[in-house]
């Protein structure tokens, strides 16, 4: 398997690292540290555009990541040159490859705001060395498939397809935005890459240049529909939707398709009131007989603009979505973290906690598990982090904590404890086979027809997942914390 | 030269194309068009943020994707595979090479809407065929050189670096950006491979794990200064700021550092309230005698909060700008399109218009050259557009038309004509070799300082660039805007 890349350079996707990965790791290794294990998750403080909840998607690159982690010759010499690093150190990345494990939610899963997604258990060097790469994946793609999902939402029914790749942040985002787009519930891409890599439907027809290159647009309707006559889609507002695009589409499906025993497909309008002039098209091809002509709508839309057309009784049967949804632009930025959270030294685990300013920014010290807790209805009703020996028992009562109100026992009954995170990479090798994407699409729709409440989908305050600890988890974290606060307030000066 | 990219998978980035370019071409093969020559235009509507201007980036990247086009043996089976092609097509696709010519904006030209950044003139499929790819890179790298100009602007003087890999849109996002906001101003960039492939200054120190893996945060610090004690920035922030990070920083450069020979180089802050915070440790630190050692910041910080800190007082001497430069997330869309401006038929060009409803939308047609025209203090006053046939002349008084205020005559004095589009692609070759980068920063560089008015610079109501016409460019266009609305009006039903 070939790691490199080219717009006329070949890359090591392995150097998709921050310089301080390289200068801590070179730090670690003077010291004798390399084989000192740590742990490290990724998880994200804030749900974009305020929603209830996220889509976690990436998982798949970045097991291919992992698996294919190695520096190459030039690498070596490029670090070389820095004049920053050790030879010994140089000598040891020249024959790296990754030796942890890797934990992981299962691509799809919905995810909340503090809980960790995603784990890694390896020498401090490896641990370190990944994240960067881990967070880009992890971030780029749940961000799109979160986003994809609000606009699926709010097309109620329709299918929603993707359109973005010119307005992607570069070629990779739009591929793997496509992906993610598509693990969201998008039903396509335009993205012809995509649809190759990962077998997901492609769909275009044609552009404004194919009907102002013809000496007229109902040429050009005609010579296209003779020529892809099961599935002529013809773009309508190049000069006028109303006066000439919806009649010459009109006389396309009479005079070029009826002939041939075939319909027209569909319509599509890239400009204009889509409200109004969808409602217009639809009269207009209902009265000409062409009930079963679709409409297609493009045009800087997302979850709002949508939302807003249906609700003034646009005639549209499908969305084509762009720079809105490839670039998530309401809220581009995904915020998902990797910090360290213990380190085994003399062959303990010691947990670690970062006290930060903001009361936000505290971490979750320590190892742990994540269960997703269901009720008898089988609605998640919370999420818990618990210590990582701690397996609470479905069916029986259990108390927890609220760490937002920790004053509060909380008490769950007849409940089922899912755990949520998989080994996903042991001893730097994949666990299992590639997931299907049609599988973590099926998952992803699953979970938000079956298990979670309507009330966390909407977009206006949605609903805040719980998310608790259990008691002995919460004290640890609480007495840490004091220790903590403890040290910084006397020691130092 | 290997045009492909792995996350465990190989990648031809020809297919980087939106599945409609197909879908034409195949039309325009069996229609016999192929060799019908055709020119598309790339140019944008709107500058990022409500700016006065932006920044051409990415055309290397361009002239490199044009040059490596080609379809693989796999990519034809994919397109056999959709059922949707003819096997003559397919016979042509395989053997393909991009023939056509391409003029473009010297990379680094500060550019305005609506005017050509960028002309392609081809064969109509060859044409049609690089849209998406080129758009997508174009929009890319103009959109985080622009916002890194910005960040630049308000950082006063003060370095600015990259360090936003892990919140990018994907890997080349992130690589591809650092090149882009290097372009735009930046100092340079975190991102390791970012560095290697453009031969960028690079940085990077320590992140919290490193603190937080040692047994305290004095140990962390002095661990790293004996590592590195020519270059030992700290980072302050893990525990308490002012408590703890500062003396313990100072403790650092007193009795590991200064035994050396060696001074503290740097401190870092990456939370908190960095106007308050800043000015406390700037104090502390002039007050230790290390009046030398520079304070960097990062959290989050674009460029109206960097306005807003400094306007505070803060005392920083570098910036590290991550999520807000790398996804551009104010404004993160650049919306260069590609449109069709003429067509050649039976030897003769024929200018194509698009009629929008939006008046915006309307298309300007027809090969054309563009000029910036300086005053005699060497200043841009406007650009303009002519038929690709005029030749304004430097120095002779010259009428135009400002085509939003075509009432008025306007005559440029003593002014100088530079034409802006040059030939960088010749029968699918590249014209020059590529260009190195910091040359094109300091044309970046250059022409904010000595070519384009402040006022066009500003981040509050910027001057608006006067984007003037040759008189026979308006009047040929108005004539067609006139003739093909008639056509639209009568015609059709």
């Amino acid at each position: 398997m070939v790691n490199t890349m080219s717009m006329g350079d070949e890359r090591n996707l392995t150097m998709v690292m921050d310089l301080y990965e390289l200068t801590m790791s070179n730090g670690y290794f003077l010291e004798g540290h390399e084989d000192h294990m740590a742990t490290f998750e990724v998880f994200f403080r804030k749900i974009p555009d305020n929603g209830g909840f996220a889509i976690f998607a990436g998982l798949e690159q970045v097991i291919d990541y992992i698996e294919n982690m190695h520096f190459d010759e030039e690498d070596i010499e490029y670090f070389r040159s820095l004049g920053m690093f050790d030879e010994r150190f140089l000598e040891f990345l020249s024959g790296y490859r990754f030796k942890g494990d890797i934990l992981a939610f299962r691509e799809g899963t919905i995810i909340y705001p503090n809980e960790p997604i995603l784990v890694v258990n390896a020498p401090l060097i490896d641990a370190q060395l990944v994240e960067t790469a881990i967070l880009a994946q992890v971030n780029h793609q749940s961000l799109i498939a979160t986003k994809a999902r609000r606009i699926v939402k709010a097309a109620d029914g329709r299918a929603v397809s993707d359109f973005g790749a010119r307005r992607a942040h570069n070629m990779d985002s739009a591929v793997f935005g496509a992906r993610a787009a598509f693990i969201g519930g998008a039903a396509g891409s335009a993205t012809v890459l995509a649809g190759k890599m990962f077998d997901i439907p492609i769909s275009g027809t044609m552009a404004h240049s194919w009907v102002m290159y013809h000496d007229s647009e109902y040429e050009a309707f005609r010579r296209y529909a003779g020529i892809y006559p099961d599935d002529t889609v013809l773009l309508i507002d190049t000069y006028d939707v109303l006066r000439s695009g919806t009649p010459n589409a009109i006389r396309t499906a009479k005079e070029v398709l009826e002939p041939m025993g075939k319909r027209l497909k569909g319509v599509r309008l890239d400009s204009g009131d889509l409200a109004y002039l969808t409602k217009e098209v639809r009269r207009m091809l209902d009265e000409a007989g062409l009930e079963d002509c679709r409409i297609i709508a493009s045009n800087s839309l997302d979850e709002y603009s949508i939302t807003s057309i249906i609700d003034q009784g646009a005639c549209i049967d499908a969305f084509g979505v762009g720079e809105r949804l490839i670039t998530a632009k309401s809220d581009p930025v995904f915020g998902a973290v990797y910090k360290i959270s213990a380190v085994e030294k003399d062959g303990v685990c010691e947990p670690k906690i970062k006290v930060s300013e903001a009361v936000e920014k505290i971490t979750n010290p320590g190892r742990k598990s994540v269960f997703r807790v269901y009720d008898s209805s089988g609605h998640a009703v919370a999420d818990l982090i618990t210590h990582d020996w701690e397996h609470p028992e479905s069916g029986k009562p259990y108390t927890c904590v609220d760490p937002k109100k920790p004053w509060i026992d909380i008490t769950l009954t007849d409940c089922v404890f899912k755990p949520l995170l998989v080994k996903v990479i042991s001893d730097g090798k994949r666990v299992e086979g590639p997931r299907d994407i049609r599988e973590i699409r099926e998952y992803v729709e699953m979970q938000l027809r079956d298990e979670i409440w309507q009330e966390e989908q909407r977009f206006e305050n949605p609903h805040v997942h719980h998310m608790d600890m259990s008691p002995a988890y919460y004290e640890s974290k609480m007495s840490l914390l004091r220790e903590q606060s403890g040290k910084t307030h006397s020691g130092t000066q």
